[in-house]
């Protein structure tokens, strides 16, 4: 673990602010005080004491909470690319699990992560819920860099890169919350893959711990129409009533995905107060289908949005995410004022922070809550007039407009650049170890 | 018309090169020769004569194609975010033809096509077709900044912006003719709004001008369901049935958006060599449907991409552009082989020039075509490790990774930065024209 920054006082000066997306419009901004890791004052015109801070000019820009990307696999950054175009069981079983079972280790999810979390921080990612596994190592590398974090050590009932032998997923999880870096930034939790990857008894026994540790539990749920046959087919019940009949669904459960429900799937979701996290670019890259994204959001789950792993999206621009929700959502309804510019926005900030229970701590800019803050230059001729800055954000900004990003109070991407860890460094480690993954499948690594 | 910058040779050294996406794989680059506004010799180890050349030094950088935008209404940048989320005929009837009646002129032609143009360049496109009113000044700004344009005057025969009474277009089609700039990079066309808009006389006449000229002639087909009704109540056939009538499709035909075709209609575009561009993402946001991009691409139709207009996408990013095209058709079809990377990379680059039929100058480097390349800067978290170029072109680049354009031998982006115009001008003069236009619908231009 690398040696954190000292928090300082910081005073953002100008421009306009968002301080929740869907509820508050955007605004002229005079001052806000940020104090160690927390807002102070939000958008005052005069601060009530004299502070010694460093001044950020934010003139013409927006001021905005940071984003939250509810699901993502940071570590596979090193298999992206690796394997594009396929069906989604080829793409796993062929590809993907192959090349975990050969390389994923510490250092493998260490760079991956570092490199990913990189990623995210340049594109106003603040906050980023992810499940893999020696995730140890994945905190390692959203410390270096950064960024909050929810770190979900994987579980499986089949043999892991972290657990050789299926069960042995309990020893593990103990390894795991052991060595996780305690950290501010930090939350750990339990990700299970799969209602078809992991056994009912390894569903309740992980959902019992993470009730017992008061952390969350991330599972994959009705991703593809062949998972669903085969839940059903194994146990009678398609994978929401399966999980439901576990007693497992409740406060603290993360759906992800959620692409082929029934009516009363989504209903049960509803009533045990479920969250869901959409993965819309992942979604369609794997031909999985359409999560009813808008329909749920009607009926009140509490819905966020994911990347997913860089190895089925292929990029983490969360603003490219609610695009495509969006897009998506207007496509498949045949409706064009379905998930609207400010819904989404919601969903990948206050409503993210909901579905990771936050929301009292993040997702929004009020004082009391974490100084997680992302500042973007409009100043670009593709976001040139600007009469609804919601819309813009939405329909035509990218992660390249966020110009500057503070985490817990700190400044961890200044002007377009990476202050915390040398990203040359990173990105040349990563090229090392790529070029030995892409030599198993006779691809050269041809970044360097 | 400013002046325009001397070409001068110019040659390109060290990285990666891509010659023509689909057909050949990237290589390692060594020199590429431009004199004037040709490609002379193309990734050669030793040029065969001494020259006196700026060199471009392109280590660790990827070269290839400029992209080619098959479809923009670009002076619409200045209706950007003005209306979001609403049925695409409201969209149409209730916000952009009453905006555009009261605002659109030879000025904000000029100011919405010169944003456009310098989005556009930034993201690596350099070649554009645009269709809208009042065009000689959209070819002025194009030339300014130094793209290669197809200019289309727009055709309606209701009241248009630069033709008051129905049925005076072809007093505004021969002022456009004679006033359109004769410039090497723009090409003049005719563009007929769609089956809707234009009576089957002006369909048939237009067709008669475009051939006459020998010029390209684009129309909007079957972009909507109710367009489709519309169209057979009216006349008892389906648009391009109605098209096919009227003896008009053929080489030169572009039918634009295509989304709404029977089998018939696909058979009926695939004889007669029509071209198509495909509009994936102003399809999806305003729930227009989908177009069978890749079962007309089975078929051999020759399949270009195009942004829309900048009102209804929002932003002009061909990269983005061919995700989304690759991502819809993979969801539609359910088939997550469906438009893989190299075939959306063909779509934008020598497919879409085949569209235009300007596949024997632009869309691949090759010694004699036109010098209208772009390098691509991959050293950025987002794309490391590389294993597969052109999935990362399609699956997780974006424009700003646009690190130098040429275009005709003159560069026209250096290092993310236009070269040819002064951008804050530019952009300080549209939000002066935004502030009156937002305005007349209760909004206020809130970028500067």
């Amino acid at each position: 673990m690398t040696e954190k920054a000292p928090s300082e006082n910081t005073v953002l000066v100008g421009g306009m602010i968002l301080t929740e997306p869907g509820r508050t419009g955007v605004v002229k901004h005079e001052k806000t005080l940020i104090a160690e890791d927390r807002l102070v004052e939000v958008n005052v015109s005069r601060l009530t004491e004299e502070v010694d801070a460093r001044i950020v000019d934010c003139s013409h820009c927006l001021i905005m909470p940071g984003l939250i990307n509810g699901h993502v696999h940071a570590a596979m950054s090193l298999l992206r690319g690796l394997a594009d175009d396929l069906p989604f069981h080829r793409w796993l079983n062929e590809y993907i699990f192959p090349a975990e079972s050969t390389h994923v280790g510490p250092e493998f999810v260490y760079l991956g992560t570092m490199i990913s979390s990189m990623e995210m921080a340049l594109n106003g990612i603040t906050t980023f819920a992810d499940g893999y596994f020696h995730m140890e190592h994945a905190a390692r590398a959203a410390v270096d860099v950064g960024l909050r974090a929810v770190i979900a050590q994987g579980i499986l009932d089949v043999p892991a890169p972290d657990a050789a032998s299926p069960g042995s997923w309990k020893g593990r999880m103990h390894e795991f919350l052991e060595s996780c870096p305690r950290d501010p930034l930090i939350s750990p939790a339990l990700f299970c893959h799969s209602t078809y990857l992991c056994s009912p008894e390894t569903l309740r026994d992980a959902a019992a711990l993470a009730r017992e540790l008061r952390t969350l539990l991330f599972c994959h749920v009705s991703e593809t129409a062949p998972e669903v046959d085969d839940v059903a087919h194994r146990y009678g019940r398609r994978p929401v009533e399966h999980l439901d009949a576990l007693n497992i669904l409740g406060e603290g459960f993360v759906a992800v995905h959620a692409v082929h429900l029934s009516d009363r799937e989504k209903e049960m979701l509803v009533e045990a107060g479920v969250g869901v996290v959409h993965c819309p670019e992942s979604n369609m890259k794997l031909a999985a289908g359409a999560c009813d994204a808008s329909g749920l959001s009607r009926r009140g789950v509490a819905m966020g949005i994911g990347t997913d792993g860089p190895a089925s999206n292929n990029n983490l621009d969360l603003f490219e995410e609610m695009r495509s929700a969006s897009l998506m959502a207007k496509l498949v309804t045949r409706d064009p004022e379905a998930l609207d510019a400010r819904t989404v926005l919601r969903m990948a900030t206050i409503d993210g922070a909901r579905v990771l229970g936050m929301d009292d701590r993040i997702g929004s800019l009020e004082p009391g809550k974490f100084a997680d803050v992302i500042v973007i230059d409009p100043d670009r001729p593709h976001l040139t007039p600007m009469y609804v800055p919601e819309s813009h954000l939405v329909y035509a900004a990218r992660g390249s407009d966020v110009r500057d990003v503070i985490v817990n109070g700190r400044m961890v991407v200044d002007h377009g650049r990476i202050t915390t860890v040398d990203e040359e460094e990173f990105k040349a480690r990563a090229r090392t170890m790529a070029s030995e993954i892409g030599r198993g499948v006779g691809l050269r690594e041809c970044g360097e």
